[in-house]
């Protein structure tokens, strides 16, 4: 059985974990759980036994190129696609898809976010080489989670009754409002959408084709000017015209409308780290530092550089070297960085994108 | 009628407004409640139509002696007395009024703390001419503040009847507890002590040598070796074998159970900023630059240094230059400075006081 291509969009700011993720340094690059190993480092250490390293390709930036370079020494150089500007996930994942299929026809793909935490990476292994299964008979193979409470962060997967030994999926949905949410919990019928997907690059162009034919060819102009000298000129004459569309809306809903997506379940203790409370909550498992016995966690590089007087609840990020106080805080959020701090109570970690927002709107780009 | 001497024991760290009141730069250093004048520059200013320049003492650390003099450039050099430690408020006090009576020894001495607050000076002068009124008479002269509430952070002085035209002070009373300052504010006998004293420094030389005579023999020792060559040699022996009592317990006390102590009002809107509630409090008043439309204070050389979202009844301090970003707050307070930053709910503004104690457990003598 042939080993699984892997290309690991990494994008995104994650402008909810600002002050920490910020657009130059974004979430993929830090090391959110532990030292050891930044999210994307975590994230090709998973795959390894599914993809050896020149099955690897990271998608990003011009701006994280370096730093990607440095994290991940053992992916070849022509495995890391620069985007010369952000086109969303459509793009990206395409692009990938298209260098993939002039190198390997029959390749089968998996596309995986840069920056989720997963618990148990052999029942990742074992759920995508379900998926892998899937998508040999020529579907659009994702991943589902079985949400465990009405999270109104996450995207959302209608699922169809199980048949032929796979559950369909009818319909992405965007992330709900609490009340949606509630409804979904209820009914049984939605997954998490997990942003992991698995198809024959055959397949998933053909379906690029069809809904997104500009942008198809496109990213076919840039694949056959890819190992001529060429490369950069079509780049970076066609890359900025491809329409900005996520991998979701622009394939996946319309292939699940034609009855061409299913799923897999992934009960390997997945997590989008999307936010400081969501951060919080995992550091408090054991397994990750546990927390104190207020109920803090705290991450510093020195335990000297927190001092909690009645405290409980609270998340502390101390990564200036300064020192961080707190008097009689319930369920707070504190990150101390260089040049900037964020103090958020955790029922509204959600709103931190509204600082962001704010400093867009003021022009502060140094803080983004 | 002769001027007053005025006598300002610049000493006290200010441990409640850590971190931004330090052992090194403490609260009467700063501008808190505007960027014109430090607290001890406030204090002189409102002084001065009671005492010119020459006629004001200050006495202070050795470690503050240069940011002292810098910021009184018109007080004479001779009149800024250096202590070699830290021995208690009665010493330094004593100190002043030792040297001021072998200049002058029919003076009126008045004693101001450094770090308080007056919004209506005029009034404050008023009120210090009529305490000279009573010194004239014999009496050790305190001011009080009519409570308004409360407060747990300030000591009380116990009122007699009104008799002869002075009100007796009858005892001084230390911090209260809740219930006991309850009590006090129900029975309508109990003033604020604010610290304020104005006596003949030939009285108060008397009582000091009647209730503290190992005091009193030091403070002359020096007092006689002050304008010889021996100055430096008789100090540094002397000063640290002082007893270590603050002037209230080592005079005042003594003195108002002999009859001696009265009070005069003290209209004039006087407040002890010790810790950041009540700073917070102040800066609220329109004078002070009053509240954003949520009720926020904040303290910051650059508007744009603050992002406040969906925050309301906070006070933020952003000296560090770094951006101080809130989202979801009530009620916090959030100091932020170069090495050190402090979040505290309002009503544990007082128990700031354990970071300073934490620290000091544990040697961090860089942070106080």
């Amino acid at each position: 059985m042939d080993s699984l291509y892997s290309v690991i969009p990494a994008g995104g700011s994650g402008t909810r974990l600002w002050p920490l993720s910020r657009a130059g340094y974004p979430k993929f690059l830090h090391a959110l759980t532990g030292p050891a190993r930044s999210m994307l480092q975590a994230t090709v250490e998973r795959l390894a036994p599914l993809s050896p390293a020149e099955r690897i390709f990271v998608v990003t930036g011009a701006a994280h190129a370096v730093a990607v370079a440095r994290q991940l020494p053992n992916v070849p150089e022509e495995n890391l696609l620069i985007e010369p500007s952000p086109r969303d996930s459509c793009a990206a994942i395409g692009l990938a898809a298209a260098l993939i299929a002039r190198r390997d026809p029959d390749a089968i793909m998996g596309s995986f976010a840069a920056d989720h935490l997963v618990r148990a990476p052999q029942a990742f292994q074992r759920a995508i080489e379900a998926a892998m299964v899937g998508a040999r008979r020529g579907l659009l193979m994702t991943v589902g989670i079985t949400p465990t409470h009405p999270e109104t962060g996450y995207g959302y997967l209608q699922c169809g009754e199980p048949a032929d030994g796979v559950v369909r999926v009818t319909e992405f949905k965007e992330k709900p409002s609490a009340d949606v949410a509630a409804e979904y919990l209820r009914s049984g019928r939605y997954l998490w959408n997990a942003s992991m997907f698995v198809w024959q690059v055959r397949v998933f162009l053909g379906e690029l084709a069809r809904q997104q034919p500009e942008l198809y060819g496109g990213l076919m102009t840039i694949a056959d000017a890819w190992d001529r000298d060429e490369r950069e000129t079509v780049l970076n004459e066609v890359w900025p015209t491809l329409p900005r569309i996520s991998v979701d809306h622009g394939v996946m809903e319309g292939a699940a409308a034609s009855g061409l997506v299913a799923t897999v379940p992934g009960d390997f203790g997945w997590t989008d780290l999307g936010d400081f409370d969501t951060l919080g909550q995992v550091l408090a498992e054991e397994e990750f530092g546990g927390p104190d016995e207020a109920g803090n966690v705290v991450v510093a590089p020195d335990p000297e550089a927190v001092a909690l007087i009645d405290t409980s609840g609270s998340v502390v990020v101390a990564s200036a070297g300064r020192l961080v106080a707190t008097v009689g805080l319930r369920d707070v959020i504190v990150v101390d960085t260089g040049d900037a701090l964020l103090v958020c109570h955790r029922k509204q970690a959600q709103d931190v994108k509204a600082v962001v927002d704010e400093l867009k709107r003021r022009g502060a780009e140094h803080l983004l």
